[in-house]
């Protein structure tokens, strides 16, 4: 089999978000065990005008169905940025997963020379499937996934890479 | 042409590394700008058990050279881990892009399926191509660019999304 926009796209984040998930279990037991409030990591940034800790993952969400989504020519569900606690931040990612898992190798065929095009405030911008992917979509995604990691290990969680990378 | 893994890898990490010499740029404009000292963000971190800000630039081109020259079954160039100022971390990015720019998609035909391994402390893992660059090398990539962003981003320089991302 050759190398195809779906190995390069949905498995990844998908992989990733298992290990995002994992990783708010971590800080929960953490949190929990130092009996520290839950609600501090919530609201922790690493930066006054950086948005907050569920932002990051509700983007990461974002990212990675809408990714799936756009590269399959489907419509990504609508899941409403309303999560404040870490049982329902994990939920959004299991939703997302659930997503990510209907949507096949077949659906993403011939996706890399697919037109499309993204609304920005400035404008809109046409891409092919495979610019959309390595030149926006994967980046960013791993923008917030490493962003919600590095919270958690700014407000002292024991995260190492490997829980970034997850098990070999 | 069908999508690749040389499309997948290398364009992705040079588009990523070229936006990184760019932050640093801005980095550089504002502290100077502001008389701050550099050598306060070349220390920063985000938590006291990590390493400081230049870890974080090598470690994205070891992970960007290290994928290439995997994919393309040669070695790649060795760096030694030696910057201490931006002037020298810029260079080290642009040493990083010089070599990718020499891997052609041709040395990287059917590497998502070729066998190689990784030595770990703790064992050694043999990985395909396609396993090697989405389940380690380009999380591990911008785990390190995201988190070099993150520093600075912590520290106060004044970056958004598109610094990260690049011009559409």
């Amino acid at each position: 089999m050759a190398y195809s926009i779906y190995d390069a796209s949905v498995p990844v984040m998908s992989r990733a978000l298992g290990n995002l998930s994992n990783i708010l279990d971590k800080a929960v037991a953490q949190a929990t065990a130092e009996k520290r409030s839950l609600s501090e990591l919530i609201e922790a940034k690493l930066a006054p005008d950086m948005r907050p800790f569920p932002f990051q993952i509700q983007s990461a969400s974002d990212a990675a169905k809408g990714c799936a989504a756009r590269l399959a020519g489907i419509d990504a569900p609508s899941m409403p940025d309303t999560e404040t606690t870490f049982p329902e931040l994990k939920q959004r990612i299991a939703k997302t997963l659930d997503f990510l898992n209907t949507v096949t190798p077949a659906q993403l065929a011939g996706a890399e020379a697919r037109q499309s095009a993204l609304k920005f405030p400035n404008g809109e911008f046409k891409f092919t499937g495979q610019d959309f992917l390595t030149g926006f979509a994967l980046p960013n995604f791993f923008f917030h996934v490493t962003t919600a990691y590095a919270i958690l290990r700014h407000k002292g969680i024991a995260l190492g890479k490997m829980d970034f990378l997850g098990a070999a």
